[in-house]
């Protein structure tokens, strides 16, 4: 089965040929007017700006980690490729987000002047734009893992287990390039976003994306810094992680070789499904917007379908030779790509103004700002209860189906308990197969809403701008689709790297340890994993907070100061607020960021592994609830605020819609900065702890 | 040893003697002004009203339950004596509460004619009520165990730890009641306090308590059934609960007798410490806050380090006979005290508008309402590193000391395990010991505030309402540090009654569980803990909205159609707006309760009591976190608002002004209807598994 690995490099290059031909199909469309143009490369400017400091800022970062593993390389406590793959992983994924953006920042203009002509051909132009990044996502992805299963198979020869429990460590890289990524570009969107909405909307009363507000580069910077290539980098880490926490779950099942190409030959088969999903999507001209969300689930249901036929016959010939339960695996999988869907489905439930939970939050304006915030977070906490009861099901039935039994003795561990933790691996791989489509679908958004910004910035006509909102307003929904996809995998795959990460301890102690939940290091252990989200979130919060005050600051100032501002004869400094953002999204990622990777070796240091267990289990279980109240309760207040301005309860510039602009403002730093972080919070502790394991196990107090 | 325990009868008297002597001293002070007597009559009427429904609410449920429990003492599933004790202990606590209720609308309008004295006589009153609830607390407390204890021993003779294992399970009841009156009572309170505020406030622009408000007698009404009533059946229950656990605990362990003396013998002595230290409260006529605040803290600390000295030669004597640790559990008991004490310092510090994180908070004001909600639920996540930071120690600490190792191996739960599980429980007694005077501190504050109302509304001097506003500012610092030990005695209960479940489990099962975190039971079990926190906070807020919604209609109505409101020459109808908060509350109440009964019993029938101690787990970790920031995000939400009207930042009145109302809006239900009810949620959902846990053993399907 090892000289089959090759079928990684196959996906890579299709997903990699397909998203270089959309890209230049996007590139193919005209960037409109000389204004458009000239909006368009300031975004650019603005953005490429922007990611150039804050990799600059991460190598720094990268180079320090770097030169710690390599010392802990070098006293035994981590293997040798541990520093390299630290840095590749942190390199690919950087350059998936980094791709995002370029072909975002092409694509903004382009779909805007593409929608000025028909509204198929803007949704062509900027899911095209998507699919480069999607499939730049995968494709770098399967690759990265392709290449060093050859170096340490064909270069080193390493026997099956030994990879695994090496290529395992490898995700940390990939995972902390995503933290400074989405916690770098969360602030910096939402501080330019919140900014330029106080000022502008709330205070001089002129619409969101006027040209005469000096943040609103910024804010379109914003959205493709954060919301494309934050989201690039931290989808890129979710699709490694699961593969590679698989790797090892099947080296300690016993799978072997079989155990470890199922996933990947899974992830190449669910690019292909993917790619032939990305045809399904087109839709007529006088396409209403549920017919614009249809053909887009279309796509994306076909793609996991298709997914779900062609895992029949793999998992047939791949674990048949080690397994009777092979079918049990197939279910696994099914699990995991049924939850997927059913989690974004859910999702879009809770904050689509096309359901109830959203219009009754547009309701509860009309008693004023509070109701709505005390509505939004009680809507937010409440749509947790689907993602867990759907996570819920799914690991119970894909670890029983998979040959797990849930009564053990004490002594349990024994290998059917692996295999059912194998099942648990094995559907966070069936959830992210057709990634490449998801992640094109939710990709669309920003550059959407970019498309709407430049069409309003400049001038173009209210038909276009119409279409263009039709656009973003679903690219709102796809986008909250997306966030619940990336929580779901996220999850699952965190499960299976505290899975991995138990092994890989175990293998290293000479005593069984106790990780029953009365052993209080565990116990204290969850304590501080909680308590890591609420802090993590607290200061991610209160960074945008931080951020956008001195923008309003910078705002009032150049309203007040720049002559005939406000009547449009002068133009406003954006590049004084891009860079206003840019150093405090900078200055305000870096303390959020080494909490965690900081908490959890101090807490093994202390605790042991014990306590790291315990750490892992609280952060992914609050970090999972947490996250899905933030991202719902943002997007429904966010479209909550779209459902009045589309002329329900008084429409545009009434109470209840001034009412409904507080929520989104608090929404904003929910659901795109604090929220998505925390996908990559409880999967950085888990790579983190496995690197530091070593250490932990020879160095911890107790 | 065991013929000791009469000293529970001691405690219980000298407690309760001691608040019928408060009681009679408050009662000595004059009502004042006709006008004041008839607003405390109407407001008595409610408060009497509204309780009378509610026990008739929670009576049926009870009768329900303790069918259910015949049915299954009958099946052999249960201890026969459990239905009985079911419904003593819920009486107790409802009783708790109702007398609580009772001198505390007897207080208030004493409390503002005092104050209209002197400041002195204000403080002395309205800290006398409180001292009344406070040792009515303590003494029923002690005095139910007293009793149940002599009829198990004297009445049916049964061995030590039969009685443990049988008392332990008698917490249910006083939680079940808890439950409701603290659901019910929060909902009741917020619903109108927030539709007094909406309306009044800032449609009308009506001060607080202004009598033209249809809602201001509700206000008030609520003041006493939710902050009254309902915390305390909370206490009573955190402070039976823990004893009890510690009871079992101390049986597992093999401490017999001894150990279950300890925890009795400790509740008694803190009773007359707390009783010495209310005598240290008093302060001077032109006591300036600070001092107001000092007086109050001189007497807690006073009792608690007098609980200190006085527990050395206790432990002593009690524990020496059956283990050489004698000393390591004597540490417990000191970390329990100091741990309540440093959470009551670090809430305060995040609460108080003299330290920063408030004032802070007040200067986001300046930019609107959105960032003063971010802010403040910043705020509210970050305040909860120090509570959880400190239980942590204490945990660990207290579980060292007390004769623990946190290396076991696998098959673990040795002798030496449950001696240190029996610290953490001492641990938890220990910090509650003091309960009468931090009782009395905390109770003090609805009546300073209900005193206010009273001043206001019957039209007292200037100097009267400045004195009463002196008072209730405090009484909100003192709320908050009250609220922060009823959440880490909670926490720390929880965890006891935790360790008390597995024992009881384990003992009933044919196989040894396999409690560790990789059992997908297990992991499940967690996940479906926190979503059970989450719903649960949806549930009560958005009760509080829909109830305050239908308050805020009916205001507007009254404002409307009663002809001369607002001249002030015909009166509003205070009754309608109560009996809309009664049946708002009553119906609103029911589901959240149901649900924290049913979800451990389902988990525990679907995944065994694997899933039991995951969800008992996840429940008390993130119930913990969420309690917190929740309390503290409202708690300086609502003092950031008071700082403005003290003068800073254009005071009342002001654009920051009407910020900050909405923060505190927002933070009404956080902190007095969904964070404190979590307290309470975290401990019935173990005494609910406790008592199920038999059932669950034979009925589970894995």
């Amino acid at each position: 089965m090892e000289n089959l690995f090759w079928i990684g490099f196959i996906g890579a290059a299709a997903a990699l040929l397909f998203a270089l031909s959309r890209f230049r199909n996007v590139m193919k469309y005209s960037e409109g007017t000389d204004t458009m143009k000239k909006i368009a490369a300031a975004i650019r400017r603005g953005a490429n700006a922007y990611l150039k400091r804050q990799y600059k800022s991460v190598a720094v970062f990268f180079l320090v980690m770097a030169v710690v593993l390599a010392c802990l390389a070098l006293l035994g406590m981590v293997s040798p490729f541990v520093p390299f793959a630290f840095v590749t992983g942190g390199v690919w994924s950087c350059l998936a987000g980094f791709i995002g953006m370029k072909v975002a920042t092409a694509a903004n203009s382009r779909t805007a002047h593409a929608a000025s002509e028909s509204l198929n051909r803007g949704l062509r132009v900027a899911f095209s734009s998507g699919a480069v990044m999607g499939f730049t996502v995968v494709g770098l992805g399967i690759l990265d893992i392709s290449i060093w299963f050859a170096v340490l198979r064909y270069g080193f020869h390493r026997e099956a287990a030994e990879i695994a429990t090496t290529m395992v460590m490898f995700g940390m890289g990939a995972s902390a390039a995503a933290l400074f990524a989405r916690v770098g570009g969360g602030i910096f969107t939402k501080a330019a976003d919140v900014g330029a909405d106080l000022v502008g909307k709330v205070e001089a009363g002129i619409p969101e994306d006027d040209p005469r507000n000096p943040a609103t580069i910024s804010d379109n910077v914003g959205d493709n810094v954060g919301d494309v290539a934050g989201m690039g980098a931290d989808l890129y880490e979710s699709y490694v992680g699961s593969i590679l926490a698989t790797f090892a779950i099947g080296a300690a099942a016993g799978y072997g070789w079989n155990g470890m190409f199922l996933p990947v030959v899974l992830a190449v088969a669910g690019i292909f499904c993917s790619l032939i999903g990305t045809f399904f999507i087109r839709t007529g001209e006088k396409a209403s917007q549920r017919e614009l969300l249809k053909t887009l689930r279309t796509g994306t249901y076909f793609a996991a379908a298709l997914a779900a036929v062609a895992a029949v016959p793999l998992t047939y010939f791949v674990m048949r030779g080690v397994t009777e339960r092979w079918w049990g695996i197939l279910i696994s999988i099914f699990c995991g790509l049924i939850a997927g869907c059913a989690i974004g489905y859910f999702t879009e439930y809770f904050t689509s103004d096309t359901y109830r939970p959203t219009q009754d939050l547009a309701g509860t304006s009309e008693t004023g700002a509070a109701t709505v915030i005390i509505g939004g977070v009680s809507l937010g906490m409440k749509s947790t209860i689907a993602p867990i009861l759907i996570i819920a099901v799914a690991v119970v039935v894909s670890f029983l189906t998979a040959g797990g039994t849930l009564r053990t003795n004490a002594s349990g561990y024994a290998e059917f308990f692996s295999c059912g933790l194998y099942g648990i691996g094995i559907a966070a791989v069936g959830m992210l197969s057709t990634l490449g489509i998801t992640l094109a679908t939710d990709a669309y958004g920003p550059v959407a809403d970019n498309a709407g910004g430049i069409a309003e910035m400049s001038g173009l006509g209210k038909e276009v701008r119409e279409r263009t909102d039709a656009l973003d307003s679903l690219g709102n929904t796809t986008a909250a689709t997306g966030k619940g996809f990336a929580i779901g995998s996220a999850a699952l795959t965190a499960l299976a790297l505290l899975v991995s990460y138990i092994d890989i301890a175990k293998s290293g102690m000479d005593y069984a340890p106790d990780l029953s939940i009365t052993n209080p290091a565990v116990l204290v252990g969850v304590f501080i994993g909680a308590m890591l989200v609420f802090i993590f979130s607290a200061l991610t919060m209160s960074a945008v907070q931080r951020a956008a005050r001195s923008i309003v600051v910078e705002v009032r100032r150049q309203f007040r100061e720049i002559a005939g501002l406000m009547e449009g004869t002068a133009e406003p400094d954006y590049e004084a607020c891009v860079d206003l953002c840019t150093r405090g999204a900078l200055k305000e990622m870096i303390l959020p960021s080494i909490l965690a990777v900081v908490v959890p070796i101090l807490t093994g240091l202390i605790l042991g592994v014990e306590g790291v267990v315990g750490l892992l289990t609280g952060a992914a279980v609050t970090g999972f609830a947490m996250a899905v109240f933030m991202a719902n309760a943002g997007g429904a207040w966010d479209n909550a605020k779209k459902y009045i301005e589309s002329g329900q309860l008084g429409g545009k510039g009434s109470d209840c819609h001034k009412a409904a602009v507080i929520g989104d403002t608090v929404g904003d730093p929910f659901k795109d900065t604090s929220g998505p972080s925390l996908n990559i919070l409880i999967k950085l502790v888990s790579t983190v702890s496995i690197v530091f394991c070593g250490m932990i196990v020879k160095l911890s107090i107790f």
